[in-house]
């Protein structure tokens, strides 16, 4: 919108972009550019615009995207999507992996605070909520920081609740929730939550083998209640884990004890995601909406730039994907 | 480099950065602060490099990453290595997914040319050979323009030359290569070359299965090639395919009719990109020296912003990969 707006003044005006960018930036030009630039900023009524948006101040079009890592199905479907929409809109997209070190991510709030970017999308667990604050121009994806962030995500409630009402529509008699997760990660204790929501609304024998917080030991604690639960006794036989990433991982392990998939245990993953865009998902899982996602964190950090209201919490809503680790 | 150069100049002269930026692209400031600005360029000897580098033009340490789509494992952790390269040089970067269409690309060329962004890293294949000349900051990963546009690749050649001996020492008698590619896809042919270089040499027999240009209709050539060598006669053992993403859609259509990989068939691919950083690579192929390339392509592109002189054709070593889909 800027960028057309200043291009139209300065053809009015006779003179180049750039010297409307100073006037508007206070920078001097000569007197009659001044004159010239003022004359054509009223003939084309962009006053108003100009000033109540805070025009004033340097657009850049860009918008920087900081997410984990791009290395990774989910991020990488999804950083497609969100590029697509941005450049819809003309703006362009400054890529981040964050490998969630929160100074990286403490660096483009800077810059966004500086009018270097114009707005920040973040999928971030770290501690980064007392350098936020509700004028930065700054999407939240899958984490809720506070009622000020707008925050996109998926139904991840619905998600668990699904998983657990597809296991046992499968056939399963007993399941369990499989996963790890950041202190902070709100969407991840979602899953859990509606997964446990269904069993207690069904009474249904359920168990959790989850590690917060520190991923060193998770592992071991896997190993162990893989062991007890479905290796030297078969009290489990349906599992929904945190993500497909965990369901891939668990698969390898019930091969090493000759457990099969999904005839003695029936599996669903979280994500949904696609290596590429012609790829298959292969696992029975729950599917982000990726698509959906990425429109509506795209129109919202454009609304925000843009100074319009919106909505401060959008989830938006999840599928089950039947693949082949679960009986059809 | 600029940023501490400029960032020096300013403590010195007491001044902010701002200002000695104004200072630099001519822009008026107070004759006291241009006479200190002019005394700290002097006293830190700046004043050579701030002009032999053509250093009057706005850097935005901002290198624009253009790639056919960012959805896709190898393109993925190419992005990946590429952003965290470029951030340990304090370069910012954008991420665009052309898919093929070169007017999007063409936007990014006169970007860079109008000092938007520092410079290009261009993963194409679409004629813009018109739009780029020498002086523009360019590198080219995996496609050789001429010998001005620094150029970045695997050794194509001997991963083909690899692949086909591979292919004979682990028991196949009669080998083929199948793939597509662009017209203009220097990679894609080095591929086959080498191929049929070792094939050549070693009087073994090959077959080509390959469709340039138009893909539309290599749906139906590879399915009768296929049913001509290895269904209706098993006169193919062993299969190179252009890239992963042909391994695993061949091992697909040979499931269809009962063919096992590798008891029947064996197949190795090319490129052995993961889908995330945890993951493994299941299938036989030549894996492209993923982090060596990012290095290389940001050593090269930040040389060039700094008008350096560097090398225009960089080649970087191949690995054969054991995976699943090679005999032992």
């Amino acid at each position: 919108m800027l960028l057309s707006t200043i291009k139209e003044v300065a053809k009015r005006a006779g003179v180049s972009v750039g010297t409307v960018s100073k006037f508007i930036n206070n920078i001097e030009v000569k007197p009659k550019t001044r004159m010239a630039i003022e004359a054509a900023i009223k003939e084309l009524n962009y006053e108003p615009n100009i000033y109540a948006r805070g025009l004033k101040m340097n657009r850049t079009n860009t918008i920087a995207l900081i997410l984990p890592t791009v290395w990774h199905p989910f991020f990488s479907e999804l950083a497609y999507n969100i590029e697509k929409n941005l450049r819809a809109l003309n703006y362009k997209m400054i890529l981040c992996n964050s490998e969630g070190d929160y100074k990286i991510e403490l660096d483009y709030i800077t810059m966004a605070k500086q009018n270097q970017v114009d707005g920040i999308i973040a999928i971030t667990y770290s501690d980064i909520e007392a350098f936020i604050s509700s004028n930065l121009p700054m999407v939240s994806v899958d984490r809720f920081f506070n009622e000020e962030i707008t925050y996109v995500s998926s139904d991840n409630l619905m998600g668990g609740y699904l998983a657990a009402q597809k296991l046992i529509e499968s056939g399963c008699q007993s399941i369990c929730f499989i996963g790890e997760g950041s202190k902070k990660d709100n969407s991840t204790r979602n899953r859990k939550k509606g997964f446990i929501n269904y069993c207690e609304e069904h009474r249904i024998d359920y168990q959790v083998c989850e590690m917060i917080g520190d991923h060193d030991k998770f592992d071991e604690t896997l190993k162990q209640f893989l062991m007890d639960n479905l290796i030297q006794q078969k009290k489990i036989d349906g599992i929904f884990t945190v993500t497909d990433a965990y369901a891939y991982f668990i698969i390898e392990k019930l091969k090493e004890y000759h457990l099969s998939v999904p005839e003695d245990v029936q599996i669903i993953g979280f994500d949904g995601a696609k290596s590429s865009k012609k790829s298959v998902i292969e696992i029975s899982t729950i599917r982000q909406p990726i698509e959906l996602i990425a429109k509506h964190t795209v129109e919202s950090i454009d609304a925000l730039i843009n100074k319009q209201t919106i909505e401060k919490e959008i989830i938006l809503p999840v599928e089950f994907h039947q693949g082949s680790t679960t009986k059809h």
